[in-house]
């Protein structure tokens, strides 16, 4: 089986590094009573997140022949949204994660009330890092919140949080499975790359390819969660491991099995590799790679 | 003292039956798994809200010279906003409140999971509303969207309910009282007008000129809030009157007095009024009344 190409890995590796300092350098007020909020925001924010969505905004920003940095404050709007979601999730009438990342969760650390209210606070801050920053015409930009709002209602987040509730403990299926995924961590990945091709002023046919490839990239993301909980130390994760058999989640391994959800995380990379193949004449080298080390990666 | 004209009352509660049959209308998915999620959102959004926010955005919109019912996409968006604070405010980890409007808050029906969701889901739905279904040029709808961002981030709502959890309990001042309003209510109100205004074309001088009326609006509601919540029975208010002195909350009433409560709210209504003075060869009526029936409630 094939594996990332060093110098494709490199590539996306560097481009983590402007992702990680544009999000170290933001600041959101500059209100001394509103110092805590901040913090408790920076907090989640720069735990050392993979930062999988903002490298796919820019990549493929970059596919379509744009700087990746121009998409910056869109890309880094994904990684607020997302963080927000992870808050929320670790909330104690939610998941009641006490860590994430080997670190407290937010709210073990600041409090339920401040945890709550981070998390609604990226919402704004987001969209300001947007409106307020984005370089495009107005019709990219409006297009880009379009594509987060449904991604974040009951559409994408929200919807796949209340449907992740709903199954736990219960009997899901494959297809309950795959709404939830959809749901839940699906739409935002998939926004993340067509919001980097919209900017970059991609056709019809290459945001149709690359919608394809995002899908599968997430679904081979999520699959590959769920085993690295099945098999993985908590150490290593950062967060504790085997959690999702403890509470009785519905996830890939508990309806697949173990080899049964290694063998739908690898055909989920490869049709997220053919669908690169529908984009002839241009440099896929960074997307194959990032697809092979989302499969590889062990933690 | 001037009371609210029968005509412009009318008026507006006319506008106000729009709003109704429309946030009524609104769907949010046709996924059965769902279901509960919308049932909850849906429970919060029709039960009952003066509509202040949607009413001023429509009023605003009118007074420069577009249909409001042009605007009910972004006006029905800020009432979504609204709710998911109202929702996020009454959770036991905020401001812990039983009842709103007469009825159990979303937690006490629904449990705080489902609660925490319904908010989180209003922010992505309020923009799918206004990407999808707001008419005007891709520049001014981007700019609707601009407000809202600073009117929900850390200049707005989460800062304002962070600022408020700061205080509560504590000697808080004129200053802090202020500042905590100027980001809770004042935000999202002057937002509710400046939408109106900037989807109907308004210049630079009316932008302005609806600001201003739109803070002391603001800040006039507040202060009569803080008033009936010190004087008014549960009973006409639909929540636990005196809550804000038992729970050691800042508020004009614990600031100022009861008198000295009043005159500030009758103060910030002249200063409403003369705002609208500046806005020659335009039909200020119904704002006019606006203002004055915001003062003259009595829940």
């Amino acid at each position: 089986m094939r594996s990332a190409s060093p110098a494709g890995v490199e590539g996306f590796l560097a481009l983590r590094e402007v992702i990680e300092e544009y999000l170290e350098g933001l600041r959101f007020t500059e209100e001394p009573a509103l110092e805590r909020l901040q913090e408790a925001m920076r907090y989640s924010l720069l735990a050392g997140g993979k930062r999988v969505r903002p490298l796919l905004c820019m990549e493929s920003a970059s596919l379509f022949g744009a700087p990746p940095e121009r998409v910056l404050p869109s890309a880094a709007a994904i990684e607020l949204i997302h963080t927000f979601s992870l808050i929320h999730d670790d909330l104690p009438a939610m998941d009641n994660d006490d860590f994430r990342r080997g670190k407290p969760t937010s709210h073990k650390k600041f409090g339920e009330a401040m945890a709550i209210l981070a998390g609604d606070a990226f919402f704004g801050e987001s969209l300001a890092l947007i409106t307020d920053h984005q370089e495009g015409s107005a019709e990219q930009v409006l297009a880009v919140v379009r594509e987060l709002a449904h991604a974040t209602g009951l559409a994408g987040l929200a919807g796949g949080q209340a449907l992740d509730l709903e199954h736990t403990g219960r009997r899901a299926g494959p297809k309950e499975l795959e709404l939830t995924h959809h749901h839940k961590t699906g739409a935002l990945i998939r926004a993340s790359a067509r919001i980097g091709a919209i900017l970059a002023g991609a056709g019809e046919e290459g945001l149709e390819a690359i919608s394809r490839y995002a899908t599968e990239l997430g679904l081979c993301f999520q699959i590959v969660d769920d085993v690295l909980d099945a098999v993985g130390s908590s150490e290593r994760l950062g967060k504790r491991a085997g959690g999702d058999a403890e509470r009785g989640k519905a996830t890939f391994v508990s309806v697949f099995g173990l080899e049964g959800a290694r063998r739908e995380a690898d055909a989920a990379c490869e049709r997220a590799l053919r669908a690169l193949g529908r984009l002839e004449g241009r440099d896929t080298s960074r997307l194959e790679a990032l697809a092979l080390f989302v499969r590889d990666r062990d933690r």
